[in-house]
């Protein structure tokens, strides 16, 4: 049985649609592939006692929460005693951290707002990624940086201490002018004899035309290309010849 | 006091990475627009027993909940008969959409994957909007389709028969040069004496140099004003002149 994960995004950036969010496709691909299936997104303002009540519930949910955002050193940065305030340890001054950023900045520059930088629920474990400032993970929770070139960085270092499963592949197919509506009782009918594999129907619509893509999830790839061959034999069942992979 | 609005992603394909979501941007922008501000974002797979649970915890929390996705006529559209079940009421032939669609469609392709389309909670009331198969909203819950064509066109239909509070809007200014370590507490403090707005501040990095902006979003232009001017001031005594708004 896979490892679950689930992401919870912390800003009111992507709430206020300021921001495209561009951490949750990263991380659903990177963690299918280590065969821990992202379960479950949520995106939630910087407000403490949201933060405190749904860290508290996902960690509970899922083997592990990936948090992104909030890290930093201004206002709106409260992911970290939040995430103290969960696990109800207190938030205090990391030595490590605290040492090296103390090295770093010119004499006055590792002022207040930084020091929280330097301050971390006890118990913390760095996720040291070359970064001045770690993330860190305490439990099953990995807090992450929200940029995404930081929280890239920060996740492929801590990957070597995660627990993994079979990977997630898929294989697909698609072709132009099927709809829908005249192949689901026959994807039904694959879907229920390849019932370990996610098996997900993709409408789209562009130049030349209109057409469907099937995509068929699993850690079994055996079973992913004979559930895909089922698929090919239905599409010609109605006169049309599919086209390997997803429209380019 | 502004409604409040959470937004429901339902599909495995954005958290298999598979799919860029783009309804949550569009919908958080309008939201704000329209003054009911996104306040949560869910992103859950096609399993009933999350999106039934999930609805009934979010539509008790927000003034408003909009769903995307699992509207079609596969397998794996199972939104509808989920809300359904969420409000406790018969998921039955919705006679509009039912007529409308037979009529559309030639002899036999009316098929039972096309009827699920035509079939509703007990109650709903059509989201029209020139597509065949409409969304629908029952109670505070709008269930739309997760093409993003479709969702905005669905959308759009809604919108004249939602509550609206005053429009959430932003100003902002950036610069070359500033860290946001060095401006952390004049930012709090001007962000505790405008306690209505909130004040986000968000790093970038690129050519020809990382810096800063500075986001005052609320629903009081005259204080979100304000509040940048006296961001500018703190900019400028770091010696830093600033530019309005966002980088470009």
């Amino acid at each position: 049985m896979n490892p679950t994960a689930c992401l919870i995004v912390i800003g009111n950036e992507v709430l206020s649609g300021r921001t495209q969010d561009a951490n949750t496709i990263y991380l659903a691909k990177r963690l299918g592939e280590i065969g821990m299936p992202l379960r479950e997104v949520r995106v939630i303002p910087d407000i403490a006692e949201t933060i405190i009540s749904t860290i508290n519930e996902v960690r509970a949910r899922f083997s592990h929460v990936f948090t992104t955002g909030g890290i930093g050193p201004t206002h709106d940065d409260i992911t970290s005693e939040c995430i103290a305030a969960a696990f109800g340890v207190p938030w205090e001054k990391q030595p490590v951290v605290w040492a090296r950023m103390e090295a770093f900045y010119p004499a006055g520059g590792f002022n207040a707002a930084r020091q929280r930088m330097a301050t971390m629920p006890r118990g913390a474990v760095l996720i040291d990624n070359g970064h001045i400032a770690p993330g860190f993970s305490i439990g099953n929770v990995h807090v992450m940086a929200g940029v995404p070139s930081i929280m890239r960085a920060m996740f492929e270092a801590l990957v070597p201490s995660l627990p993994t499963g079979d990977p997630v592949i898929s294989r697909s197919l698609h072709a132009v002018g099927i709809r829908e509506g005249d192949i689901a009782a026959g994807l039904t009918d694959i879907q229920l004899r390849y019932a370990d594999l996610d098996i997900g129907s993709y409408p789209y619509f562009r130049e030349p035309g209109a057409g469907v893509a099937i995509v068929a999830k699993g850690t079994d790839p055996v079973a992913a290309e004979a559930a895909i061959a089922e698929v090919a034999t239905l599409f010609r069942s109605l006169g049309t010849e599919p086209v390997p992979g997803e429209p380019g």
